[in-house]
């Protein structure tokens, strides 16, 4: 299987990463926007520039498309569509029906595969959603995310006046936490689920007062959260910022019985040293089940619901029945 | 979707109390091997015998073989393969290949689908083993069961000599449930993963030393594991021992990065009040998405391994998109 890496950043490190832990694939090359000079991979990886990418046309299986779900994954994906099959880790939760009929119609009209919103959440939680949805058809679902970073939170932080670096925690709340887990069924508000620990530098003679007030109270983002804000030096933040870990789990509490008498609670949970090598992971395997869709004649935009299990893995289906079931 | 149970012990009964949390089965009749007059349904569902079960060849569209892994399924499932599309819930880990091969001979012959050991081990976990491999193929993995009352060593009790009834419970160790949770990959024997309590009622002048000597020393099901035996009266046993909760998980461990530097955990795990209604609640998923293979064509046997997540539900996929991913 021949994979494409298009956009390099710490999800197209991730693949290059997990693309050396599969035998079965090959890796072309990374397409990079930037100064195809500048960019240095990790192993030996050709490096071309992202405008080289069509001359790749047919010696590419699945690229895998590494940009943000903000502003890039909605075009770019939809873009590169029309010449490869593709695949994407869209993780705009509100915006996933829109961007899928968008990469559906360009990929039924060019002949090509395509997966968008690969990874955990979404990705492996929603597959969790489904399974424990479809078992216990009445019951509560509950997903929480951390302790890990959030980019979209740190970010807002760094457009503040004053702040030079930040990095912003989710944290969920161990008593909620405990509850879920204990099949308990809580009634959980926003603040009682998840926390906010912020990381934040400031540049010399910054009104650190104002600065807090500010992310404390910033709609959206930390409003109707308990939020920490904690103002280090830049060594330290180096020092014990610099991290991707992130953990969360996805648990559905439901009932069975003549007059639902029994409960059951399922809990699917991750915890990550890296975010987005696990995203990577995540992607190179559900590639490797695009291609086998492919080879079927399957065009169009899929997600992880549609992949049957056994596609994701190499091993020979008798090989799975003695040692996986 | 209609359904037909065949075999009414506890998942068969798990099955009928399951079909009617999902609007879109319609309950056709349990077929009991017993005297149907004696059989009573928990709700108001029809009794036939099993020898009438051919008179509905056309009028069932996934027939739920229950009966027991050890003598019942290898040939019940063959046999009534030739007349329906089946699923069961067979769960000898050894012989599942074997399993297999009949059923997918049989079912390619008389143009049916089949899927065996649906449940939750093997099932679920054999899913949750597959996607976590295949996320992350150097790694280890573990799965753990209990507490939970385990059938088969239940049944090896009573057959001792002077006992009159007996629960055995498979109890995870706390220790090695924590390392295992908290990545850290540990060799465990069997001793140290698992050990068994036993709740032993007796008749009057039972020799109790020797029965729980003989216990102890059960090769296979007991002498490598650490044994607890607690005779207890029959009210006792009656009031404390009658549930049917279980519990498990599987996890692994692996790894990711450049030189393999950062460590994940995935990890899928099960509280359930009622073993039987559990299971049968998978099994009746799962024959949902039966139907619909059945529907493009596809015949011969399938395990969980093989299905669409979304073919587990009948929710529309832009409902899906929306609400699942």
């Amino acid at each position: 299987m021949k994979i494409g890496i298009y956009g390099y950043g710490n999800i197209g490190k991730g693949v290059e990463c997990a693309c050396r832990q599969n035998k079965d694939i090959e890796l072309i090359g990374i397409f990079t926007r930037r100064d195809k000079s500048t960019v240095k991979p990790i192993f030996d990886t050709k490096v071309y520039s992202a405008s080289e990418v069509k001359d790749f046309k047919d010696k590419i299986d699945v690229l895998v498309v590494c940009g943000g779900s903000a502003t890039e994954l909605p075009t770019m994906t939809v873009d590169l569509a029309r010449d490869f099959n593709v695949i994407d880790t869209f993780d705009t939760h509100a915006n996933i029906l829109e961007h899928f009929n968008n990469v559906d119609k360009v990929t039924k009209e060019s002949n090509h595969i395509a997966m968008i919103s690969c990874g955990w959440d979404p990705g492996m939680f929603s597959l969790n959603r489904l399974y424990a949805s479809a078992i216990l058809p009445e019951g509560k679902d509950y997903t929480f995310w951390g302790r890990g970073i959030s980019q979209g939170h740190s970010d807002a932080i760094r457009r503040i006046e004053g702040v030079v670096d930040a990095k912003q925690y989710t944290v969920p709340i161990d008593a909620a936490v405990a509850k879920v887990k204990n099949g308990e069924m809580p009634e959980l508000s926003v603040r009682e689920k998840h926390k906010r620990e912020c990381y934040v530098v400031v540049a010399d003679g910054a009104d650190k007062e104002k600065i807090e007030k500010e992310i404390k109270t910033m709609p959206h983002y930390f409003d109707e959260y308990d939020t920490e804000v904690n103002f280090i030096s830049m060594e330290e933040f180096r020092k014990d910022h610099m991290g991707m870990p992130h953990a969360g789990f996805v648990s559905r509490t439901g009932f069975t019985g003549k007059d639902k008498e029994h409960k059951h609670t399922v809990t699917y949970s991750l915890s990550l040293d890296s975010n987005p090598e696990f995203t990577a992971s995540v992607v190179v395997a559900f590639a490797r089940a695009l291609c086998k869709e492919k080879a079927r004649g399957t065009t169009g935009c899929l997600t992880t619901l549609d992949i049957r299990p056994r596609d994701l893995v190499t091993e020979d289906y008798n090989e799975l029945l003695k040692h996986m079931m």
